[in-house]
């Protein structure tokens, strides 16, 4: 069988573009390794997804997914993608070598951490270190941690610290903090929460959990330690997007190139929303829109080739 | 005092847009007639906006304006803008002749219903025919309707008039229905609804309110009537924006050309987004993507400023 369109991926891009084609009609195959995206690794609070004033991201992934189940026709498969070819049709081949055929593709892998790559960081993963201060934040009560990331991603992670750990410190890389200024202030009236500035991190020590962390103060050359018994890596994200190798083109960033009005790359039926695609702005309200605007514009080009 | 950004409209895209802003700490004011743009005009039931699997317009709007008022630093204000112009920032001037000054400005105008432009149209307005639906519809409780549209809007409206009327036609222009196929699936199941295709519609006639519709059937050339009371059109929308002559261009549909990644016009700082801009796809999960973006590129725009 081919299927009219392939999403790969099951974060707000994904979930939206399979609600949208469900409405067309379209014979559609949704494939993810989990359902939620970033919005379940690291989006502890959403306050920015209209409707929804403030809400847990585990909640509003259980609302996207309660939508998504209210469709007919959407199949679903918990796989990992390896790699997207092109022949007469795509065909999307999983890890494990199974290949399915569509007439249609939307790329809406997300993104996954950026790693320190620093001594120490793979040896205490899952001890001490972590990507995911929703999943293990909570294994920290009453201890000391520090966040690595003055970003957003790094500011709401200390926000939410403060409800398990006794002190949170956030260090940054760079001389200022380059968050929204919400997260500016709601950081400045919590007293748990120190910010070091001019920060670089040189290593995560510890015996059988992490102990300590290590670092330079980039201005006065000095090495300093922090006790601390957790550390989360907060310092942005890499596109998932290796698997569309040769069919599109990359920025920089190892992000996809695309048309931003239908979200097409530079092959006709392949698109790529969310994350994955080389836009400035990185929101679950843009990824959901990205979604829907790709989801019609392949019901288009799919029209077209019947 | 000059605001960082003013955004007229009050729809999904403009409170989308102040949602930003405010979380940016950006001096905001909104400006609108009303809240909920054609949330609330047009879409009698949304089913397609990610996270709520089938809630009322009205329902929706709320929502959207709940989370507006939980934002600090957002002042709204009711009124009409009638031009923006540009000196050294912008100046927003509503028809009652107020100046508001903006570094800048985002239009999220949406767009106003699409008239019929045949004898009878103007007379019986408010007298049996209508532009909406929702507002409207319960008042032809077990009568006789038409409506004139045969794309989404027009197949929506007849849906949500099984609650109420007790014939209702659905007359269409071309030879075929343009509507998504979940709405023909449905239209196809409701026995009280009867499609009509190629059908040019000549005069709405009536006393004091409608009795009927005068219509041509373009093949046969042959003139009929239908006994109806109520006649809702639904052949689409005219952008809002007329108020932004003279500092954007325009497609041929009186939309607003705008670069797709920041939907900025072709005046720095000023921004376009939603059914007042020339993209191809206009829902509400799209409208509040592109509000989301504008409103991050326009806070961009200021820092460069100032």
């Amino acid at each position: 069988m081919i299927y009219d369109l392939a999403i790969i991926g099951g974060g707000a891009g994904g979930i939206t573009a399979a609600i949208y084609a469900a409405r067309q009609r379209m014979e559609t195959i949704l494939i993810t390794k989990r359902f939620g995206g970033q919005m379940g690794n690291k989006a502890t609070e959403v306050c920015n997804y209209p409707g929804f004033p403030r809400i847990g991201g585990a909640e509003l992934i259980k609302k996207f997914v309660a939508h998504l189940n209210a469709q007919k026709c959407v199949e679903i498969k918990f796989a990992e993608v390896r790699k997207i070819s092109k022949e007469d049709h795509f065909v999307v081949i999983t890890t494990e070598g199974e290949e399915i055929a569509s007439r249609s593709v939307i790329i809406a892998t997300g993104a996954d951490p950026r790693p320190l790559e620093i001594p120490g960081e793979k040896e205490f993963l899952g001890k001490g270190l972590s990507y995911c201060v929703t999943c293990d934040g909570p294994l920290f009560k009453n201890k000391a941690v520090a966040i690595i990331g003055g970003g957003n991603a790094g500011l709401e992670a200390g926000i939410f610290m403060t409800n398990y750990a006794k002190k949170i410190y956030i260090l940054e890389n760079g001389p200022e903090i380059r968050a929204e200024q919400a997260n500016q202030d709601e950081v400045k009236e919590l007293k748990k929460i120190e910010v070091l500035m001019n920060v670089s991190v040189k290593e995560i020590k510890g015996g059988k959990l992490v102990s300590s962390l290590i670092y330079e103060d980039s201005i006065t050359k000095e090495e300093k330690a922090l006790d601390v018994q957790g550390v989360f890596v907060e310092i942005g994200s890499q596109p998932a997007t290796s698997l569309a190798k040769g069919l599109v083109d990359f920025n920089d960033k190892d992000e996809i190139k695309v048309e931003f009005e239908t979200f097409q790359t530079k092959t006709p039926g392949l698109f790529a929303v969310g994350d994955a695609n080389a836009g400035k702005y990185k929101q679950i309200v843009t990824a959901a829109g990205e979604g829907c605007k790709a989801a019609l514009a392949a019901y288009e080009y799919i029209k077209k080739q019947k």
